[in-house]
């Protein structure tokens, strides 16, 4: 599968990129830049870890089956207007989480509860929006040799969106649990402050969560 | 300590009741209906859990130096007003999830954001309001024997409130973590309707949530 990482040169971005290298997808960085996301598909492909192209963010939609989403929230309007013609159709996997700096380790919610929840309104509703992988560790993601002791919720009101989102977690190496629907973005998205806050007081860098007691 | 547990007659109080009373404290069960509460306080005691008592919910809360509120959303606002002068001063500990039904899987936030921020309202500022225990399946609470795969997230501004509930949810055989400030509720309480959610999705009756890579 072609998948576009929009905000792929950042850490987040870059840890999913050699997961789902090493996975056999082609992986298309998307950054503001189109030359530095050429520049660091180079060096993935040069370290081994697959398959790697680079673009501007628009161009790696439109290239792309499937659109993840890992940017700051400050620049997540502006970048879905950006790539709203690309992801037409497709499925958009939106990690962002909308914080605030600088109080990142409090719950501050958008003025449209969630950002997917405002992704898929900017998007349309012929573009089914994922809220997923808001959770996973980026350093845990980049070293392929980690264990990643942390689930991955995924929402959506699409089920097959929902398919697709659940396939390529598992390429990730982790469980993906179906959270519901994309109003459950809500509790996902406001989970990350939470960890936020654990990191700091626990003395962590990448305290996860694991959902227990489920027969599957 | 002397512990009410205000909607101490329903499912999720019964199962906190049983397990503070085998840590020795004193436990008030509080209901609108005082009868009800001191029967079920007879009946826990005749079992051998401990020092119970029963009466209705302002007299409950009025004894106590901590009061636990597990009651439905739906009779939140009302309880809190019932019981406002008892609990003056005192910490008061919310359970509530702002579910609406027949959607209980799904995130439905209220008004205020969430049922303890509204609770902090109500009481005014003299009165901390700690976030916690929405996640702890009541039917292995009320089984002493049964180990709880859960950790016990606890939100709140007060940080003698947070001691307190922390030595609290220990004295129950859990972890508790700190989840930082009240605001972060919102993501407490949101996460309920996921794991109402994946126990429908996984046939599951007691989803629950641990968080991983801690040092604590």
């Amino acid at each position: 599968m072609r998948i576009a990482i929009v905000g792929g040169t950042g850490k987040e971005g870059g840890g999913l990129a050699v997961r789902w290298g090493r996975a056999g997808h082609t992986v298309i960085l998307g950054s503001r830049d189109g030359e530095r996301a050429r520049a660091r598909a180079g060096e993935l492909s040069a370290a081994g870890h697959g398959a790697f192209e680079g673009a501007d963010n628009p161009a790696a939609a439109a290239g792309a089956d499937v659109i993840v989403l890992t940017v700051p929230y400050a620049a997540h309007a502006e970048t879905l207007r950006a790539i709203k013609d690309g992801v037409a159709g497709k499925v958009l996997i939106d990690v962002t989480v909308p914080l605030r700096p600088p109080k990142v380790s409090r719950v501050q919610l958008p003025a449209g509860r969630a950002a997917a929840l405002e992704a898929q309104e900017l998007v349309g509703p012929g573009t089914p929006v994922v809220a997923a992988l808001h959770h996973v560790s980026s350093s845990h993601l980049a070293d392929p040799s980690h264990p990643v002791l942390c689930d991955v919720l995924v929402a959506t009101d699409d089920a097959r969106a929902r398919a697709t989102a659940l396939a390529l977690v598992k390429d990730l190496g982790l469980r993906g649990l179906d959270a519901g629907p994309l109003d459950n973005a809500v509790a996902l998205e406001s989970l990350t402050p939470v960890l936020i806050h654990l990191n700091k007081t626990y003395k962590s860098q990448s305290a996860g969560v694991v959902f227990t007691n489920l027969r599957d």
